[in-house]
């Protein structure tokens, strides 16, 4: 995950004002996605997802075609790396001191590339280990979604382990299952997909989203639905999904391993497929 | 509130690492408080309360003089400001992309030095305008009490006016005030005062604090409880603390007027001489 480069308002560069409202208050969204042989992959999305969330912060988006350029620089200085992770990030703007933000800030746009982590082929193949977190998720409507800079709910739960585990599991104040701290997450029970509402708490993941669309498109059942404790330990299958993983299955969870991995097998499969494809059409 | 000087790890600088992880997640806290004639106001109740927020967040707490050392060159640097307000930022440091924190990450310390905000005077004297924002505070209890860096629902709620009100009230979920956006709030009725409990949201304030310990150091009864609309309706008076204010009296929340100002109007004086003394007695 080393950082190769990073470009700070259209120059190359690595420090930000801290007059920045990104990092006096979380005042902004980040994007991250694989940049598989120069292509980012499924850009529409996470660019539409990028738009949402400026819109509902009242950031000024920045256009496409900015972007867009921050990636070619980012990729041109490093034309050799195969597959790794971009992230932007859109902060409203720098401003004085005090939560008021005046109207006519200027975003702040930092994108940066890093090398893809060093996971392990298993992690695809015989699925990862995961714990479920004590840290809990809070519910706030007005967030929910959004990939915003306020995240420390997520450092604190990736605090509850070392490298023990590949994933921690979040809760809301229900005891309701809502996400992994980097992840969606996905189960199969009888035949049927499910995966928890995003309505209160939790990231609106690009990938999840690939793969409810892919389901849809092909007449395969998926329900958004509440994730109880009892249906999660339930569960035929479960697995994870993110950007920058993709799909992994779960082959344990806490002290319940989960053997049946065939649904969640050929359906990382299918998405691999389609993000090759649509890497390989994109640009 | 102008920006004067600010300081970077020890060097007067303005910028900071696109990797520090206050930045990218708000994994920090932060300390604002009064300078008057080069004295940090009740400085023993902010370091506290920065060390144990550094504690509940597992990052290393910057030692006393490191950040007194800051706070006299940011003194120097404006020898004749008579009143100025510091801010202190401690993030967990700079880390490679993710979650997860090493060990060994090297805090972040930013301070900094702005001018005194430009209140009108009648908001001490007359009272200020508030308003009841729609904008929720979460629940979280890991991160209740803690001036931390995830400050996206202040930044929300302060979108709800512009000038037309001096500060907006923010509710639980549950219906219950708690405090303002940047302020917390006390309330009398029937020769009572009361607080909002800061249990599962708010910031534990300093201004707060030494209400409290005033009142309890002198006999005046004092309850921190759940505070209802309707109790705030039917207040008898309602008056706003912070470090940087002291203490406002609310002249008016929505349509209703608050004449009676007798009891905020004395706790104002007695909170201005200790302050004052307070500041006097320090360095």
């Amino acid at each position: 995950m080393a950082l190769l480069n990073s470009i700070v308002n259209g120059e190359e560069a690595s420090a930000i004002s801290t007059q920045d409202r990104g990092f006096n208050y979380g005042d902004g969204l980040f994007e991250t996605f694989l940049l598989l042989n120069g292509h980012a992959v499924f850009w529409d999305e996470h660019y539409q997802r990028l738009v949402n969330g400026c819109g509902a912060l009242g950031i000024a988006s920045p256009t496409e075609q900015r972007l867009k350029n921050d990636i070619d620089i980012l990729y041109q200085l490093n034309p050799n790396v195969r597959t790794a992770v971009i992230k932007l990030m859109v902060t409203r703007g720098d401003s004085e001191r005090g939560y008021h933000a005046e109207d006519n800030l200027s975003p702040n746009i930092i994108t940066s590339i890093s090398t893809y982590p060093s996971y392990l082929t298993e992690y695809w193949n015989e699925g990862v280990l995961v714990k479920k977190c004590n840290t809990l998720l809070s519910s706030q409507i007005q967030l929910a979604g959004l990939k915003h800079l306020n995240r420390l709910e997520q450092v604190l739960a990736r605090q509850e382990w070392r490298d023990e585990f590949q994933e921690g599991l979040m809760s809301d104040v229900n005891g309701n299952i809502v996400e992994g701290v980097m992840s969606n997450i996905f189960i199969v029970k009888n035949e049927t997909m499910s995966t928890p509402l995003i309505k209160n708490a939790g990231v609106n993941g690009v990938m999840r989203n690939i793969v409810l669309k892919l389901c849809e498109a092909n007449g395969i059942m998926v329900v958004e639905d509440n994730l109880s404790n009892n249906k999660l330990v339930e569960a035929d299958e479960i697995f994870l999904t993110n950007s920058i993983i993709g799909i992994w299955p779960v082959k344990r969870l806490e002290n319940k391993s989960y053997p049946n991995k065939l649904t969640t097998k050929i359906m990382k499969l299918l998405v691999e497929k389609y993000s090759v494809d649509y890497a390989t059409l994109y640009l």
